[in-house]
C-alpha cells in the first residue's frame, strides 16, 4: 500500500510526479519533497514559493517544514528570504540532531553553505498584487487573504508516513511573522506507526489547538482519519467560537498508516488532492457541515481548469 | 484558589514575586509576566535573558511565549536581540489578532514600535563563558549544556490560567535557531478550562512530543498533573530512545484548575518552584525513576543557596 493525501487543487501536479514515486517504490520523503517543490516552482500560486505574495515590506518571507514519522525529525525554516525550495531546506534540516529548526538570516546562511538555490522568489506578478493591495488600503482595510499552505501527507510502500509544508505566509504580513506552519504539531506532524496530518487557514487560529499532532492521535486512538480530521475542526472552532467570538479559516487533511484518508474544514469549498495505490490523483471539494461535519465530493474537470485558469489571470497594474 | 508552578531553582525569586500579586487577587497574566521579567533581568543565570549565553556569532538571540488561557491569545518571539524583557514582548503580541508570532528583525521592530527598552544582553560575564567554550572546543567538541527555559503555569483567583516561557536556548547555537520554547503546545500551553504546561530541556526533542500540549489534554481526561507529566514524558522518552537510540533532556511542570500541580523528567535533579494558597514559595527537585515515574521531594536550604552561588561564582577568563 501507498498513499498521498496534500491541500489545495494546487498540489495536483506535484501529487501525480509524488504518486508517480511512491508507485515505483520511492521513500515517502523524497515523494513529498518532490510534490511540495512542484508547487514552490509554479509561478502562478501566489501563496507558496516562486511568485508568493510579498510581506508589508514587499519582501517574499517563505515558511517550510518536514517530518519524518519514523524517526519524529523534523526541520523547519521560518521567514527565509530568496531560496527556491523551502521544503528541500526544511528536510535538509531534520537529519541535523540540533539546529533543525531556523529563522530568517540565520536559515538564509545554512542554506547557502548546504549549496541551495539562490533565486529571487519576487515575481512582477507578486508586485502587481502588492501595489493593487496598496491602493485599496487607502479606502479600506481588508482582512487577510490568500495564506493557502501546501501541505502533504505521503505513505510508501515501506510503510513509512512523512509530512511537509511550504508558505509565504500572509499576504502583506508583518516582517519576521509566523504562523503555523513551520510549527510542529499545529502545521503538520506525521508518525509512521500512526499517520500523518497537515493544516491550512489562519495560523495564528491553527496553532491555538495543535491541531495536525491533534488529529494524528486521534487516529492513535483508533478513528478513522475522517472522524479525526472532523472532531478536531470541529472541537477548535467551537472553542475558538466560544472564548474569541470567531474562528479563523481551519482546514486539514490526514492520511493513516493504511493509507486511509479524511479531510475536513470550517469554510465552504477547500480543496484537496487524493492519490493512493490503484487509483489516480483526483481532486476532492470539502464543505463545512454541521458540528463539524464535512461533505467531501470530486470535482468536476471544469472546477479543476477554473482554479487554474482564474489564477493564471492577468493581475491588474502588472507591467 | 490561585497558584503558580515554575522551571528551575532560578524562577524563585520570580515566583514570590508573582505569588504576592496572585494571593491579593492579581491577574495570572500580569504574575507570570512578572515572574519571567524577574528571571530575564538576573544577570547571573546563563539560559534566561540579560546574561544569556550568545550563538556562534557571540549574538545573545532569545525566545519567548505567552499563552492566555481564557481565550487560548498566544505570543511569542524568537532570535529576538537587545530587548531586555522578551516575555513581555511576547505577551503584547499574544492580543494581536494576526502577526502574533514575529521572529528575529520584525520581532525587535515592533518592540521598537511599542516602545519597549532596548538593552545590550550581552555580559562581560557572557562573554567569558564564550571565549572558555571556544578555547575548548579546540579539542573537544562538548554536547550542548545549560539550555535551561524558565517557563511559568499561573492560576489566578478569577480561575483564568497562563503560561510563559522565556530563554536564550543553546549555548553555541546557529544563528536563527529556535527551539521548542516559542512554540505553542511544545514549549508551553494553556487552557483555563482545565490546565497548563511548560517544557524544558532539548527542545528540538520536546517538540517531537508536542508535550506541552498533550500534557494539558492528558489533564482534561481527568488525569492528576503529577501523572500526566509523568505520563507525557515517560511516552517521549520511550519513543524516542526506541526510534533514535536516545532522547534528550526532557523536563515539565504542570498544574491543573484546582491549582494541583505536577513534575516529571527524565534526568536526575530537575528543580521546580511551587507557590499556592496557604503555603509559600517551595523549591523542589525531580528525579527520574522507572517508567517514567518520577520522584520530587523538597530541596534544602543548603541546595537552594548553592544552587546560587555556584551560578555567580568567577568564570576563568573574565575581565
Amino acid at each position: 500500500m501507498w498513499g498521498m493525501i496534500a491541500t489545495w487543487r494546487m498540489a495536483l501536479e506535484g501529487v501525480s510526479k509524488g504518486a508517480a514515486m511512491l508507485e515505483q517504490g520511492g521513500d515517502a520523503g523524497d515523494a513529498a519533497e518532490a510534490a511540495v517543490r512542484e508547487v514552490e516552482d509554479f509561478p502562478y500560486y501566489k501563496s507558496v514559493g516562486y511568485g508568493g505574495l510579498p510581506n508589508e515590506d514587499m519582501e517574499v518571507e517563505l515558511d517550510a517544514a518536514y517530518m519524518d514519522g519514523d524517526t519524529l525529525d523534523v526541520g523547519a525554516v521560518a521567514a527565509i528570504r530568496d531560496y527556491a525550495n523551502p521544503v528541500s531546506i526544511a528536510r535538509r534540516l531534520s537529519r541535523e540532531p540540533v539546529n533543525s529548526v531556523l529563522t530568517g538570516e540565520g536559515a538564509e546562511r545554512f542554506a547557502h553553505k548546504e549549496g541551495f538555490e539562490r533565486k529571487n522568489m519576487l515575481t512582477d506578478r507578486a508586485k502587481a498584487f502588492y501595489w493593487k493591495r496598496k491602493k485599496e488600503e487607502e479606502t479600506e482595510l481588508k482582512p487577510y487573504k490568500g495564506h493557502d499552505t501546501v501541505g502533504v501527507v505521503c505513505l510508501d510502500q515501506r510503510g513509512k508516513m512523512t509530512a511537509a509544508t511550504s508558505t509565504s505566509g500572509l499576504f502583506m504580513k508583518k516582517k519576521g511573522r509566523v504562523g503555523d506552519s513551520p510549527m510542529v504539531g499545529s502545521g503538520f506532524y506525521a508518525d509512521s506507526k500512526v499517520g500523518g496530518a497537515t493544516a491550512t487557514g489562519l495560523g495564528e487560529d491553527l496553532m491555538k489547538g495543535c491541531v495536525s499532532y491533534e488529529i494524528v492521535r486521534l487516529m492513535k486512538e483508533g478513528l478513522h482519519p475522517q472522524e479525526a480530521c472532523e472532531r478536531a475542526v470541529g472541537l477548535l472552532d467551537r472553542e475558538l467560537k466560544e472564548r474569541r467570538g470567531k474562528a479563523g479559516d481551519l482546514s486539514v487533511i490526514a492520511m493513516n498508516n493504511k493509507g486511509e484518508w479524511g479531510a475536513a474544514t470550517n469554510i465552504q469549498g477547500f480543496s484537496f488532492v487524493v492519490s493512493a495505490e490503484g487509483e489516480a490523483s483526483k481532486v476532492y471539494l470539502a464543505m463545512a457541515g454541521e458540528d463539524g461535519r464535512c461533505t467531501c465530493e470530486e470535482a468536476s474537470n471544469q472546477w479543476i481548469e477554473d482554479y487554474v485558469r482564474t489564477r493564471m489571470a492577468p493581475v491588474e497594474g502588472q507591467g
